[in-house]
């Protein structure tokens, strides 16, 4: 019998009190998988005394997790504190330069730090370990990582953000608009400290910046990510998109293209009978194109305790079996820096704006529409009973440039009020 | 440089070329993430003159597999072959006493050998993987065997025969009934050589098993599987399930209850708005259900040459990259053998007959059902031009044997004209 798996867990929120659980619940089946004992050497957290549901007084207890990542009883240092720097980032060196494997959940630090992580990581012949980070307790980092390595991956899509799905399916469901659906989700303890990073599209950002970096090898581009929020969805683009066949999802997208890495995360039209349409509240969805294996879908909780603890335990089970890898699949030193592509791939738009109700108006728009090469799918015009009349067009796949022409053309006429909404379909 | 990691294919149909065609396409990418090159040292197939698109001049020639699986050039033994005796057998046993790692796609050889070939692997130090398996490009034996290591697995369900569910959805939007459906799919060359392993359900069956040794840590049990085909469903029960929100799909479910394994093969009904119920054409799907992560959900291509190439080859960077482990995720002597386990959980019931058309034959039926405990959900009898009145019945939950037991007593009575139909409800 191989020598026991010392951890050191740094971080006893819910998801690090999930691991200890787990650790205590399952320590046989653990043992019968992975062919040794996975055991707690250390814990740190910033409260000793809290009452966090799970005995702690066999552990040792370290205030500082720096001062946990070096301590020589671990073999494996998980990280679960969070932020890209900060503790988190100095706490991970630590281990890394004292022999430790690390595992993490710590989107924000590898979508900002990933390539000199892991090159520390691979210089000192240890490894990074972070399925928890993405999509919760599915295990994509794997699939793509590992089942699908022999791919090239042609497009890396996901919902990753269960917040924002949550707020987008209940708009959709129970006709409430966005303000009343973020208070909801502030007193359910579903946003982050900054609800910026849920709202605003980052959170997800950071998990599509790791997906890319697998996907296309190519070291974690944070700031080559278009991201857009939902902040600025309104009840009627849910409603409109519905009755033309579609869901609105924040959905990130990366494909590596002639001109550079393309990586989007903004709040796009999905068909609603698709398996991204159909995906309702907080869970999390990820769709991996490969030239063989097609299309892959996978769907399953993005948070929670059970879930993110779960990740996490997978980690430490393949440390525990030997399973080694470079952490983002091929050699940090081989990861490539593309330029950021600006979407340049024609797709189909939804365009809604208010025309003001006077004769001419809609050949006007309509007329700008094709001067600037954007072909009209499908429209409609809404009853109305104020002075402007809701429009809606679905258009032919047009550039993004032939559309941001076509909108500046139009706000310099006297025929649309308020601003228009432009949205990407997407295709899936 | 580690040296390259060499392969042997046997079996050169449509799977077998679309791995060598990945090796020929993806030198250079499999290198990068393996760190080593992957090579083809020989091939083994029916016939050496056959066109198959691919050039083969370039590497070694056996007629035999056996004669390939114990060269002395190859590391590991690709077996694509097929059957769960023979050829394939007997060269995975000599690619394994000649010290060889095996990679297979053959579920029928795993479902009935896999302990045995497990240990023989176990014992001599050597990996069989078997990705392309199950469920084809999906990498659902990554995920249960590694991904949810630390999760205790208590369901795992899936539809895993594309061409029965081609068949089953192709009824539900063409009205066309089964054989006319059964030929269109011979024609299309998605039935196996022998039908009755698609349409019977033992090729799901075989899957089925090897899910369920992974998830329950039991020696795979195919004789255990309470299977049952799709031959017998009619188009009345597509449009009536349907009618009653429902789709009927060839379900697999495996779930380790207090007196057994319990492994049904059959077709029953599910939520049409559930992941399954959406699930069209052959397409696969498996869900997983952990107590840590829930429930997890895999979809993608069941079949087909780049798919299972795909897996294959996934299986074979594992090897290149040095990730191994037990065959069935613990050492094969731990597994366990559970005696089978008849359904015994309770579950709602469809239930379809026809009544003859006389006074007190509706009640005659809601008494039997009554006596034996089975309480009626939802009922509906529909129009009809001949002497009989389609009935149908969404039963509470109950138990198999209570609902048997009131089908024997209808059957004595002379209320109801032909054999009625029972499938079960899965709640997903």
């Amino acid at each position: 019998m191989t020598a026991p798996l010392r951890l050191g867990i740094a971080g006893l929120g819910t998801v690090g009190t999930g691991v200890v659980q787990i650790l205590r619940r399952h320590a046989a089946l653990l043992e019968a998988r992975t062919g040794r004992a996975i055991t707690l050497s250390a814990v740190s957290a910033r409260s000793r005394d809290k009452d966090r549901g799970v005995p702690l007084k066999d552990y040792g207890w370290e205030d500082d997790p720096v001062a946990l990542a070096r301590r020589d009883d671990i073999d494996v240092f998980v990280e679960l504190i969070g932020g890209d720097e900060g503790p988190a980032l100095d706490a991970v060196k630590a281990a890394l330069a004292t022999g430790k494997d690390v595992v993490t959940a710590n989107k924000a630090m590898l979508a900002h730090h990933g390539r000199e992580l892991a090159e520390m990581a691979e210089a000192a012949g240890r490894v990074i370990r972070y399925e928890a980070a993405v999509a919760g307790g599915i295990p994509v980092i794997k699939a793509l990582t590992e089942g699908l390595a022999a791919n090239e991956i042609t497009r890396v899509m996901g919902v990753m953000n269960g917040t924002c799905n949550y707020i987008l399916t209940r708009m959709q469901a129970t006709g409430q608009g966005y303000n009343a659906l973020f208070e909801e989700c502030a007193k359910l303890g579903y946003l982050e400290a900054d609800p910026n990073l849920d709202v605003g599209g980052i959170d997800a950002g950071h998990k599509l910046a790791i997906l890319a970096a697998i996907a296309f090898g190519t070291a974690p581009d944070f700031d080559g990510i278009e991201i857009e929020g939902i902040q600025h969805i309104q009840l009627e683009d849910i409603h409109q998109a519905a009755d033309m066949g579609y869901r609105i999802k924040l959905l990130g997208v990366a494909q590596r293209t002639g001109r550079g890495l393309e990586q989007r995360m903004q709040p796009c039209l999905v068909p609603a009978d698709s398996p991204l349409g159909q995906l309702e509240g907080g869970t999390n969805m990820v769709v991996i194109e490969g030239d063989a294996v097609q299309q892959l879908v996978l769907r399953g909780p993005g948070a929670g305790q059970g879930p993110t603890a779960s990740a996490v335990m997978g980690d430490v089970c393949d440390i525990a079996r030997g399973l080694r890898l470079a952490t983002f699949g091929q050699p940090a030193t081989t990861l490539e820096t593309l330029p950021a592509a600006r979407s340049a791939l024609p797709a189909p738009y939804y365009l809604r704006m208010k025309l003001v109700d006077k004769p001419g108006a809609l050949a006007k728009v309509a007329a700008i529409l094709g001067q600037a090469g954007v072909s009209i799918d499908r429209m409609r015009q809404y009853g109305h009973s104020d002075a402007t009349a809701p429009v809606l067009f679905v258009t032919h796949k047009t550039s993004r440039a032939a559309l941001d022409e076509a909108l500046a053309a139009m706000r310099q006429t006297d025929v649309i009020a308020g601003e228009p909404v432009a949205l990407r379909i997407e295709e899936v």
